[in-house]
């Protein structure tokens, strides 16, 4: 049989072509960005941050300036009109989103916003160093006005405020979703926390260093080559606090951080910054200048970063296939077999801190700042009652009252830069990377012998063709249901943890 | 006595204030340029070649349309009605001239240009492979007649067509003032070169590595500390091909590369580039934003490199101060006393190739490719016998005759990404340097015991007044006589180069 003809090209309309031309100078000026970011982050010397500030702000205004232009928007219009397939409309719908948001924010306010996030920072940082919550309330006052001012002009009158901030991060989300999920979860998780230890959240081993951090660097290098993290098209450095960014799915590069007394931070840091990494690098090509070509939101790259860190990366497989080479590297781990190893990545305790949190308690922590933010926001709760009311949430869901602000809610710098609605997304990705996993296992069978094997390939395949390369075709509750089969639950996850609490209680007298 | 009132700020005309508004995004987008620059010489991943060659291009365009828009042009016209000093004329005047040469090109000829770049760096790698200039000379031939336009669009119809290409990189200078200084340089030159013994100039030393890259970098980082380059604004990576690039004077970052049979190449590359830095470093804070506020000309910048390479790291002080700790870091140097490694760092050769060469033969390399550039340039001279033409240079100059292209016309990138008018600002930074030194010995007296010592505050505080603090408020010519009392000559470098030979002849046969 002959081979078919090439099929041709579908030709597309010069509007969708035009339209990418507009947005593809505006992702390259994006990635600019995340560039001095990175930079800033990794490779800056000390004194250069004011001249970098500055160089940051000339390209904000003028990726500003393009996405409000009027060429944008009749490029859109016209976009609207020809697009054809659901791609195409997808592209011409989140044009006009992203825009919207731009074209609602006067320059007045966005330069305020700017500028109550800078000295937000500088005053959360002298409150943390003094430990008083009260050199920290009139910029934070003054950022939560700001907030409410940005989320009315965005959502019109009626519309939900929090809804309308949410969006940035989420699109389409709402705080009725979030109010349904926290429902499932709270009493649940609540009643698993309550069997947990508590710690003071601050306790860290001292002593000599035993993990060696050029030792830990190739354990975590092994280990993100492994999971598939193409090193053609990203790389790995240190810094203060360990992110993902990507420049385009051909540059995205990761960082880590390691503690010199407990490799587990180290590791688990590599896993979860490399599954940000696999999501940016499996974005799809053919949309890299669309405005549907980047991750479907916040939630959906946290997702891909957890189920990495916790579903793979704490899995029994995992964990032996860890326990046969680890131990070369670092001969100082503390246990003598793979199971072991597992219930050291899994140390269940309630805390008072949420970047050091558990699986079981991490929700919680989400929890009680997303009540506390929305209160904030619509003005039930004032900045100055803020610490008050962080202490009664942490004791009613964690049964813990932080003995100072700095270990209650000057934790974060969120709040302290505007980021308002975001710390929702952490929950709809740990909740995401359950239910995707519990899938892909229904569909790929039991992983762990694979992963034993060091094999991860089957699962990245499943995740490259059924989120990778969606982007943001899908809004991102649509990509949960294409990769799952049913809209977002907390089903999954409370089945994860339902059963890692049961192991640890199982094994844990055994604990080293 | 009671202090006297502070002196109240002297108010600036509001245009020129407004100049250094524009003309200071446009400093910062320069910024970044560099940065993307930098990033891919020393930490891009390999495959994101594509993706940011896009950015790049796209920052360009910016940088375009603001150099060209109708607002800068008003500014500008305004500045030199109000400016008020010098600096004010200075700084619009020059403002006036880049502004001037962005405008003379059409948009189409500078696409055209960039591609033809793109293509001659592509032929040129491929011609250097294969060893055949036959597979190059499509894409210079391109080139050459594209530059050809562009002169013609800068010059005028009356003008010189090269000097209009050699105002990009040193304003203001003219190829009569080069014919004049290299008329001064040839005989001297070719006689001292003459006594020289010959290279093939790929020779290298082949064994074991005796020069370990830790330590080589040991030894440079402490070298670039003791001549004043502030680590706190600057940083150093390493790269295939040593640069140094400012973003600013606050993060000024320079590579290096080493060769680990011969620790010169890094060591003087080290003092080269950290040359440059320095220079950098010292531009004038309060002319940041400003069109004076850069470098006065690739030749100044090049006599800072050579200054510290050649006049300070190549002293007997600067030997005598290495040897008292460089043989700890590097134990296998093949020398017994500070004067044998002076001598080392003193070999000097007939060679073929220009990166490679002494101080002595230097100059007569770049004599060679200004004749035939200009000879290009004109059509005095086609593309199809530059190969000959080449060969018949460099044995007139040098006595030699390269045994294939690669060691002869295709050694250099620069023809073949457009770079025409650029190589006649090493030898002006070499004279400079030479012509720099002599009059700071002049004034501060031998300095050669405070090099022994590790000093060079003296040297560098000299260069910090006479040339850095002054950017380019003066034309590259008036830098040179306000730093040496008389205009660019050949007359200190030639005493420079005859001090070298003598000293050479004197001590050559104790060569370890």
């Amino acid at each position: 049989m002959l081979d078919a003809p090439p099929t041709p090209p579908i030709p597309r309309p010069p509007a969708v072509v035009e339209l990418e031309r507009l947005w593809g100078e505006i992702r390259r000026l994006e990635a600019v960005e995340a560039l001095l970011s990175w930079d800033q982050e990794t490779m800056m010397p000390a004194r250069a941050t004011a001249a970098r500030s500055e160089q940051i702000a000339t390209l904000a205004a003028i990726v500003h300036d393009r996405l409000t232009s009027d060429e944008l928007q009749r490029a859109i219009e016209e976009a609207e009109r020809e697009a054809s397939g659901p791609e195409e409309r997808a592209a011409a719908a989140e044009a006009r989103r992203r825009t919207g948001r731009a074209l609602a924010i006067p320059r007045r306010l966005a330069g305020e916003l700017a500028a109550a996030a800078a000295l937000g920072t500088d005053a959360w940082q002298r409150a943390r160093a003094d430990g008083g919550f009260q050199s920290f309330r009139p910029a934070l006052d003054r950022l939560i006005g700001l907030k409410r001012e940005q989320a009315t002009l965005l959502s019109g009158p009626d519309a939900a405020l929090y809804d309308a901030l949410l969006d940035e991060y989420e699109p389409g989300a709402r705080a009725a979703d979030l109010d349904r999920l926290f429902a499932e979860l709270e009493p649940e998780l609540v009643a698993l926390t309550r069997e947990l230890p508590a710690e003071p959240g601050v306790a860290k081993e001292t002593g000599a260093a035993r993990y060696p951090l050029a030792s830990q660097r190739d354990a975590g290098a092994r280990v993100v080559r492994a999971i598939g993290f193409d090193e053609q098209r990203g790389r790995v450095d240190s810094s203060a606090h360990p992110f993902c960014i990507g420049l385009g799915r051909d540059d995205v590069r990761i960082t880590w951080r390691a503690d010199p007394d407990d490799f587990r931070p180290g590791l688990l840091g590599f896993l979860h910054e490399a599954g940000h990494a696999l999501y940016e690098q499996g974005l799809p090509a053919h949309l890299a200048d669309s405005p549907v070509g980047g991750a479907a939101s916040l939630g959906i790259h946290e997702s891909q970063s957890r189920l990495w860190e916790n579903q793979v990366g704490r899995s029994r497989g995992f964990c032996r296939w860890l326990w046969s080479w680890l131990p070369e590297l670092l001969p100082a781990v503390p246990f003598s077999d793979a199971e072991a190893l597992w219930r050291h990545l899994h140390e269940l305790r309630r805390g008072l801190i949420r970047v050091d949190a558990d699986e079981v308690t991490y929700n919680l922590h989400v929890l009680a700042r997303y009540r506390l933010e929305k209160a904030l926001l619509s003005a039930e709760l004032t900045v100055g009652d803020l610490p008050e009311a962080w202490r009664v949430e942490y004791h009613r869901l964690l049964g813990l009252t932080p003995p100072s602000d700095r270990l209650g809610v000057l934790q974060d710098i969120h709040w302290a830069i505007g980021l308002i609605g975001y710390f929702p997304t952490y929950t709809l990705g740990n909740l995401a990377a359950s239910q995707m996993f519990e899938a892909a296992v229904a569909e790929l069978g039991n992983l762990d012998a694979a992963f034993e094997r060091g094999d991860f390939a089957p699962v990245l395949s499943w995740l490259r063709e059924r989120v990778h390369s969606v982007g943001a075709t899908l809004p991102p509750r649509e990509v949960v249901v294409r990769a799952t089969g049913r809209p977002l639950e907390a089903a999954a996850f409370l089945r994860h943890v339902e059963r890692l609490v049961e192991g640890h209680a199982r094994t844990g007298a055994e604990r080293p």
